[in-house]
C-alpha cells in the first residue's frame, strides 16, 4: 500500500464547496488503495485577514503573539476539511502542526523545521485514517506554536512526505504545474513534465512563483519527489525531481527548461570609482549593513585606473539604497552614482546548458536579433540572467520561448 | 501581592476598540501591584461564524473537529489582547487551554475539568508576565484539544482562580453585575451587592442569565469569591460568596434576593388517573426515556380512587412528550391528557427565607391582590416558583419586585 502526501493551498480550501471538493480528491486517493496524508494552508485570504486584524491593534506586534494568531489558520481548514470527509463516510482525523510531531526552532514567524516525530501520524494512519495535518506550523522548544513564513505549508508537505519515506508527494494548486514561461503573460507556454530540482530553485529565485524555495531544497537533500499538479483536473502535473531521474526518464535533457523574468529590480551604476583594492568591499559591506540584499553585480575592466560598477537590487530597498551610496561614494573623489528603475531581469534556466556551452550565445543573438539591448549578464551552471530595458520583457519572454522550442506547438513537432 | 483572575466575555473583545480598552483594565490592576491572570472569550460573534462554516459543510459534524474548530476563537482573541498589551509596554504571554495545563475529560462540546497543572501559569507570572488565558478550551486524555460548552469560559475562570489560590475573581460583562430582577423588564430593577452561591445557582436554574451555572458550583465546592462586574465601568458589581459570608457582612439576610421567570415552558395535566402504585412511575419513566427533562411536578389528593398529575417541561419539548403520554395513558382507562402552551414560571429566591416562614404565604397574597391565578407551586429552601398565566408574568415581576423591597428606591430607604 503506498503512501500518499497531499498538499492543497487557501484557494483550494476557501470557501465550503472548494472544501468539498478536495474532500473528495482525498477520499478517491484513499480509496484508490493508498494510505493518505494531506496538508492545507489556512483558507483563502485568512491569514492576510488575520495580519489585519493585528495590525488594527499595533504596528508593531510581538512575533509570538502573531504565530498563536496566524496558526488558527490552518486549524479552521484542517477541521472544516476532516468534517467533509467524515461527511462521506470515511475515516479521518485532523492534526495541528504540533499534534503531528513537527518541531521547529525558536525562530518565530519563519522557523526552520527541525524534527518530525512521525511515530504520531504513523499511528493514525494505522488505524487506517486519512490524516488532516495543519500546514505552515510547528511546535518550538518553549512549547510555543510557532510559523514557517510564507508558502510554508510546501515545506511541512515536503517534510512529512521525508520523514514517513512517503511513495509520492503532491503538491496541489490552481495551476496545471510548472510552466516554461508564465502561462499569464505567453499565451502557448507549456507545461513541463519534469524539472530538476536545481532548476526549479533557480526558477523561484529568477522570480517564477510556484514553490516555495525551502520546500525544493528540503525534496532534494531528502530525495523526495514532487508532483506539482491542479486541484481543479486530473492532468498529470509537473514531476520535480533529480537530475539524475530525469536524464533516465527523457534520455536526453531539454537544452533549456525554463524561462523566468523579474520586473522588480532597480539597477545602480557607479561610474569612475578609483581601481584600488578594497573599494568593492567598502560599497558591498555598507549595503549588507543595512540589509540590502545584491543580486547581479558587474565590473567592468579598468581604463585610467577608473572602474565602473553596475548592480541591481530589490525595488522596495531603492531609496535606502541610494542614501548609503550617496555616503559611501562621496569619499571616492569624481565617482557618482546613477539609477536606472527602467529595468527588468530575464533568464533562461536548463540542466541541458551543461552540456551544450553555446546556448548562452544563442540567448544573446536571439535578443541581439530583435533589437534588444543586454546591459548586464550573469551566469551560473543552468541558468543564464540578462538586464534588458523594462519595455522589452515581454517581447524578449516571447522570443526566447519560441526560440528554445518551449511552446505546445514545436513540443509536438519535436516528438 | 494578590492574585487576581480576571475573566472578559465576548462582546468586551468584539472588536480592536474593545480589546485595547481591556488591555488598559488589566494593566492597570498590574500596575495596582497584583500579579494577572486574564481569562477571555472567542471574539463577538466568532463562535456563531465557525458554527455555520461548519454547518455548511455537514449537519453532523464529528465532534473533535468541532473542538478543534471552535478553540480558534479564544486564540485569536488571546494573541490580539496580548498584542494590545504588549503595545503598552507591559510583559504579557498568551496560553491556550493546553497550554495552561488545563485538562479535562474527553466528552468533546461539554468536557468536564479534570486538573489544572498550575505550575504552568505561575511560572509565567513569576517571570512578572500578565498571563491571557484562552477560556472554554482544554486538552483531553488523547492530547486533543476539548472544549467545555456555552459559558465554559466563566468555568475556566473560576476553575483557574481555585488551582492558583487567587485573592479574587472577577467575571467582567456588559451589565454591571447580578440583578434582583431583568434590568430590561423592570426598568427600577435593583444591582444585588452580595448573592449566596445557592441563590446564584437557583437563579440562573430559573431563566437569569449571568454567570454559567457550572462554573458557580465549582466556585462554590473550591470557595471561590466571584465580583461579577462591568467591562465598562468601576462601579463595584456583585460578589457572589458562600452564605456565612454574606451573613457576617450584612448582619441580616434580605427575604428576598431576586426575582426570576421563565416563558419557555408548557404545562400538562393527566386527569383521572387510577389512584395506584406505579402510575407516576410509569408515565415519568417513560418522559425520562426519551430524554424529557420535567421541572415541576404537582399530584392532588385522590377523590374517589381518581388522581389528576401536572407537571412542566421546556417548550421544545412539546411534541415527543405529547406523543409518549399518548402511548401511556391509553393503557389507563378514563385517564386523558390536557397541554397548556400559555403558562409561565415565575420564581423569588433568597436565602432569608431558610429563617422566615412567611414568604411563601406573602407571595401568594401579593399575587392573589392583582387578581393573578397560581395554577402550580413548588419550593426549595431558598426558593419559591410559581405557574401563572403568561400574561400576566411582568405584572407579577413588577409587583413582587417592590413588594419585596427590590427596587432602587425602596433599597435607599431600607438603608
Amino acid at each position: 500500500m503506498a503512501l500518499v502526501v497531499m498538499k492543497f493551498g487557501g484557494s483550494s480550501v476557501a470557501d465550503s464547496d472548494k472544501i468539498k471538493h478536495v474532500a473528495s480528491r482525498i477520499v478517491a486517493k484513499k480509496k484508490a488503495g493508498n494510505k493518505v496524508v494531506a496538508v492545507v494552508s489556512a483558507p483563502g485570504d485568512m491569514t492576510d485577514d488575520l495580519l489585519t486584524m493585528a495590525n488594527k491593534i499595533t504596528s508593531d506586534p510581538p512575533v509570538r503573539e502573531m504565530d498563536m494568531l496566524l496558526a488558527t489558520g490552518e486549524m479552521v481548514s484542517i477541521s472544516l476539511l476532516a468534517m467533509a470527509i467524515d461527511a462521506v463516510g470515511a475515516k479521518v482525523i485532523s492534526m495541528t502542526g504540533p499534534q503531528a510531531g513537527i518541531t521547529a526552532d525558536a525562530d518565530h514567524t519563519r522557523a526552520r523545521i527541525k524534527k518530525i516525530n512521525q511515530k504520531k501520524v504513523k499511528d493514525q494512519l494505522d488505524k487506517n485514517n486519512i490524516v488532516i495535518v495543519a500546514g505552515f506550523q510547528a511546535l518550538n522548544p518553549n512549547g510555543d506554536i510557532t510559523t514557517l513564513g510564507r508558502g510554508g505549508s510546501d515545506l511541512t508537505a515536503v517534510a512529512l512526505a521525508a520523514a514517513l519515506e512517503a511513495d509520492s508527494c503532491e503538491i496541489y494548486s490552481d495551476v496545471e504545474g510548472v510552466y516554461a514561461a508564465d502561462p499569464r503573460i505567453i499565451k502557448d507556454a507549456k507545461k513541463i513534465d519534469y524539472v530538476s530540482y536545481d532548476e526549479m530553485l533557480e526558477m523561484a529565485g529568477s522570480g517564477a512563483q510556484v514553490l516555495q524555495s525551502r520546500s525544493v531544497e528540503v525534496a532534494k537533500k531528502f530525495g523526495v519527489e514532487i508532483h506539482s499538479r491542479s486541484t481543479f483536473s486530473e492532468n498529470q502535473g509537473t514531476i520535480i525531481t533529480s537530475e539524475e531521474k530525469i536524464r533516465r526518464k527523457k534520455m536526453e535533457a531539454l537544452l533549456v527548461s525554463g524561462i523566468a523574468f523579474d520586473r522588480n529590480q532597480v539597477k545602480f551604476t557607479i561610474i569612475d570609482l578609483p581601481d584600488l583594492p578594497g573599494v568593492a568591499a567598502k560599497i558591498f559591506g555598507g549595503l549588507a549593513k543595512i540589509g540590502v540584499n545584491v543580486d547581479m553585480i558587474v565590473q567592468s575592466a579598468a581604463v585610467d585606473k577608473k572602474n565602473d560598477i553596475s548592480f541591481t537590487i530589490s525595488r522596495q530597498d531603492m531609496k535606502k539604497t541610494q542614501m548609503e551610496l550617496d555616503k559611501t561614494v562621496s569619499e571616492f573623489d569624481g565617482a557618482s552614482v546613477i539609477c536606472d528603475e527602467h529595468i527588468a531581469k530575464i533568464s533562461i534556466i536548463g540542466i541541458g546548458m551543461k552540456s551544450n556551452p553555446g546556448v548562452a550565445a544563442q540567448m544573446f543573438e536571439i535578443l541581439s536579433k530583435k533589437g534588444i539591448n543586454i546591459e548586464m549578464i550573469s551566469t551560473s551552471e543552468i541558468k543564464i540572467s540578462c538586464i534588458i530595458d523594462e519595455v522589452d520583457v515581454i517581447k524578449a519572454v516571447d522570443e526566447l520561448h519560441k526560440d528554445f522550442g518551449l511552446s505546445k506547438k514545436k513540443q509536438e513537432n519535436l516528438m
